[in-house]
């Protein structure tokens, strides 16, 4: 997979992308990330690439030119069909795993980070296919979204984790928040680990595990919990809880 | 304000802590970042910071005293009162503008990284006052998260943005998400900026604004439309287009 990144701030990339999963992916060839400076397609000898919003108002507007010029350049260079062309920004819908894994589909994505109050609107109308946003705070660049949601996306393409079994376990591919994790020293400062993970009994440690992520996730996320996505043992866990719970305030 | 953050992979912070608004932040000393690496607290020479899972499963654990021990140095070196400790991890509440603001009075933010397949639950029975998610995707660790929060609550701090209003007009401020910007040129290949931001007249401008923030919020972000946070003016921008709407389908 090819992913360009279209930025005023290339020197914010250094570190986060020669890390860890997405450094393995990349030296594997399995993923492919340029990071092109907007700045170098200003097209004046200042390097200018923003200017006061019409109509008034504090702050300054990326200008459309440089972003489009910035943008046939990586198009140009890779020759391909039309890339998926992403902007990040603030008023864009909300990515999730959803969108995480439909984006892992694409030979070539584009993504543009956006800055200051904004970016002009004609770059929306003419070039981009899909406004991202990373969740419900405010930033102050596309770089940091543009960081999560390849990371986010690199995971999803196959051959990137190492175990696949990993990767179905975490939060959010199975709909449920993880259950609590324990590892060595068995016993830290007399907080010890639960008797039943030391069992060895592996269907009744299944089941424990299953009720913990049942359990969290109702108590801190009952948003992700929906009728249609719950196995049947979850439904019998949940019943019992009502049953617990009517006995007690009946 | 001061902000501890603990992880295993301290280069990832090397871009991103360096460049724009928090750059700025930091020379002008009202923000003091200072990354450390969990690893030199392993207390073992491999520097081994993480063990299997006690019941079994795919990945790593993150072992707890490594991580409380580089929390009880960081904690020893700024010698203040109790600092907030937040642990970035999937199974956290979601991270949204009240927390950036909420987080921003603090004079001490520890924030730990988790990475692999969890951390150690002891760290959270512990340590750890608030967990934090920054939204429904599954991402390698807690660094990038841990930026994000980092940007957000920077921005909140007062001093760190040169213009306060620039802060005040943004998406999430307001509880709408922000109207299209235009700026130069004027006519990109036949695409213009709409007459009215051209027009000199101020309150025609803000009315057109406020209601282009209504209507993308409406058409994208229902969820943030609250009675309670609306003002008159959008009520009635919104009754005038109940009224349009059932002429067209009564």
């Amino acid at each position: 997979m090819i992913v360009d990144i279209l930025t005023l701030f290339p020197g914010m990339f250094d570190g986060p992308f020669d890390s860890s999963i997405i450094k393995r992916a990349r030296d594997r060839g399995l993923l492919d990330i340029d990071i092109t400076d907007i700045r170098l397609f200003s097209g004046n000898k200042h390097n200018t690439v923003d200017d006061t919003p019409y109509g008034g108002g504090a702050g300054m507007v990326m200008q459309a030119p440089p972003i489009l010029r910035a943008l046939e350049h990586v198009r140009g260079r890779r020759g391909a069909a039309a890339p998926r062309v992403v902007l990040m920004c603030p008023t864009g819908l909300t990515f999730n795993q959803v969108w995480a894994r439909d984006l892992a589909q694409e030979e070539h994505l584009v993504i543009i980070c956006g800055h200051y109050e904004g970016v002009d609107e004609r770059v929306r109308e003419l070039a981009v296919t899909d406004e991202l946003s990373i969740g419900d705070y405010v930033l102050t660049g596309g770089e940091l979204p543009a960081m999560v949601v390849v990371d986010a996306v690199a995971r999803m393409i196959p051959g990137v984790l190492g175990e696949s079994a990993s990767a179905e376990d975490d939060s959010f591919y199975t709909g449920l928040l993880e259950y609590p994790q324990y590892t060595r020293p068995g016993d830290y400062n007399g907080l010890t680990v639960p008797d039943i993970l030391l069992s060895g009994h592996h269907e009744n440690i299944r089941r424990w595990r299953r009720r913990q992520s049942l359990l969290k996730t109702l108590e801190r996320r009952s948003d992700l919990l929906r009728p249609e996505t719950l196995a049947d043992e979850d439904k019998q866990i949940l019943r019992q809880l009502l049953d617990a719970i009517r006995d007690i305030v009946k």
